[in-house]
């Protein structure tokens, strides 16, 4: 087999663990096929024959990965926030989500979406479609195009929607094995998630063919839990036999029986949360949309102390923006507002905490990503900050904390999953 | 005299009372001498000569207003937030004013910040200099230059600080008397504030000096007032013979004697929110900011309620950025999360109610700016939100949250202030 010797120079910083960044001025990234070999300050004699992408001066930083997000949602972001979750549902989303049944529609929509993946920085994305099977392979086709990494979830939902967004529960098992064959391949950027919307839009039936379809094909699952009080008396009532929400999902097999992301994650019980832990149970933190549903503010401190594993989602259009840096600053906002107002022990998250969330802490659900440690795979994001950094000379920590808290997408100069760079022009 | 007749056409929208927006699709407001006559739906035929600036398809909507931040502190946007108000102040923010000293960094770091704030479509700010007279003369001179309108305060502070940053109060009491005197001029844009930093840094001789300065020249004031519960304490240990820290200012008349701005306002009693209401004392609201250093959330609806004037701060660099419509999103997520975590009868800030305070709520600190009702400035932004908003059909109102929720500043082709055009490239 070839050995393809890729070296990327530049100022380079990541998280490795929460607790620190990483740093090296002037460092190298030595990549053999697409995946790091080495990350250095200085380039070893062996390679100095070997063709440098030089990026002297900018930052390299790992891509951003977003795991929650709703890609048919994409039109309404940044409408509709004076409404909680469920009549947010009923006026915004379900409507939107509606026009997704015409494919041109789609196909528009769905290249715009993921051309601010890629403008943001967002190189890995785990991604609720809609219903509509003809259109969540639009999505999945535009992501290949792409070469974006992404689980792509058809949503299941066959009770308490709109008429207009009720599936049969047969056709919509149907449909998801279909899409399931279709593009789960191991290779491939682009894999199937299965996407039972969440409780109250999933009758028994439907989950237990969709647990089946995670068994049968070792799919990974996405779902939501407890983000609204309103909503858990729901599940509630509509469970009464089991005694909580987290178990209504662990009842059906589908919570970290295969890889797991629950969304939100606000309103948990101590029990929901050592269940969370044993079975691996990735928590999608959305700070932002939170915020805009009035949802509250997820214990992430209590998370991370419990070994809870823990990522970033922007859940557009509950959040405002694609931007995962933005999403970074509200996880630390949030952080800070729990301190102050819910639990003075909680501390609250430092700056390579909530960086190392959106990078490490969610890539971890693709494999090796979200870092630039041996193994991993090079995704990464080149950033010019001269204009932000300004006038004084500042450390790479600093830089990149800038860079966070008021850098724009304009900032990024070249983006690259798995070693390729993206063509940013290609939407 | 000669009548000035502008009229401007376009898709109209701006807040008169907090409560609504008040929509014109495809309408002129028709200026003359740079105020504003009528805000119409049809041109009146009297007019029909008259030659219109034609934004049809563009968002008109009034500048925005920022009434506290800091301009030397601009090199410091997205550093240190992982402290909390004292020591970030000791670690981040006085060394970097103590720049100022240097009259060559003002005029590059200043012009940088003007720049910004055009850019971001702040049209007016109330600004805290650093305690240098001669940058802050250039600071002013630079603002004169813009074309934008602005408050410039030279800070006094004479004890507590690092002794590099402390004055002889006599000295503080002549260079702010100078400066004063240099640009106390009733048809100016750009006019002196006194800027007694805030109680712990200024000594009752200062006080007294800069309370008949204010009183003498009839100028207002600006400072700071019960951001963080340990500055409280502070404040309580320097004035034991007075009752509260609102009361400081007020003993030394320098609390609404004068039109005056009071900025984060977090913790205040009861009777400080009363004495704030009699004498129509602004709260300078700074979410931002108050995310970032813990300080907590202020109870906006309280004042609000209780008829306290409001207008909101970017508060640089305890704020992370200068956008006034990011500062809009985080005043909405922090009464949000005010009203689940701290008080549920608190209603959270409405999308107009916000959008308002940001506008005609710090634009009456100005007179008559922040709306485009009869007689105001024309102070406008023309924002072509083409882009933003994408393929549906939406009206204004929708239009306006997109733009604010995840609009940037490359989406505001032109500015005005008073009737004149901003040169964005002038800096």
């Amino acid at each position: 087999m070839i050995k393809e010797i890729k070296i990327y120079k530049g100022d380079i910083i990541f998280c490795a663990s929460p607790d620190k960044f990483t740093t090296l001025e002037n460092g190298y990234i030595i990549t053999e096929n697409n995946k790091i070999k080495k990350t250095v300050c200085e380039l070893p004699s062996e390679y100095s024959d070997c063709e440098i992408l030089d990026f002297s001066g900018n930052l390299i930083i790992p891509g951003f990965v977003d795991i929650h997000l709703h890609a048919p949602q994409f039109e309404n972001l940044g409408l509709g926030y004076d409404n909680e979750l469920l009549p947010w549902l009923e006026n915004y989303t379900f409507p939107e989500e509606a026009k997704f049944s015409d494919t041109e529609y789609a196909k528009i929509i769905y290249s715009k979406f993921i051309k601010a993946l890629y403008t943001h920085g967002t190189t890995r994305s785990v991604v609720f479609s809609s219903l509509h099977l003809e259109s969540t392979e639009i999505l999945a086709d535009l992501f290949l195009e792409s070469g974006l990494g992404a689980y792509v979830g058809k949503v299941n939902m066959d009770r308490n929607s709109p008429e207009f967004l009720t599936e049969n529960y047969e056709k919509s098992l149907e449909e998801t094995e279909y899409f399931i064959k279709k593009y789960n391949s191991p290779d491939s950027l682009v894999k199937p998630i299965i996407t039972p919307r969440f409780v109250p839009t999933c009758t028994p039936e439907l989950m237990e063919g969709l647990s089946k379809l995670s068994e049968k094909y070792n799919i990974p699952v996405q779902s939501h839990l407890s983000e609204n009080l309103s909503e858990i008396e729901w599940v509630k009532e509509l469970h009464k036999e089991i005694g909580s929400y987290a178990k209504v999902y662990d009842h059906y097999k589908m919570f970290g029986d295969r890889p797991t992301i629950m969304a939100h994650c606000i309103h948990n019980t101590s029990d929901e949360i050592k269940l969370m832990q044993e079975k691996g149970v990735f928590v999608a933190h959305c700070p932002t949309s939170n915020f805009n549903l009035s949802s509250g503010i997820a214990p992430v401190r209590k998370f991370l102390d419990s070994s809870v594993k823990v990522g970033i989602g922007t859940d557009i259009a509950g959040g405002h923006t694609v931007s995962m840096p933005e999403t970074i600053v509200a996880a630390i906002h949030a952080s800070k507002m729990y301190n102050v107002y819910v639990d003075r022990s909680f501390h609250s998250l430092s700056i390579s905490e909530a960086f190392f969330l959106a990078t490490k802490g969610g890539g971890e659900f693709f494999g090796k990503v979200g870092s630039f440690e041996k193994d991993y795979e090079f995704d990464a994001l080149i950033v010019n900050d001269t204009e932000l950094n300004g006038n004084s000379r500042k450390n790479l920590q600093d830089r990149l904390e800038k860079y966070i808290y008021f850098g724009t997408k304009e900032d990024i100069k070249k983006v690259f999953v798995s070693g390729k760079e993206i063509n940013r022009n290609r939407f």
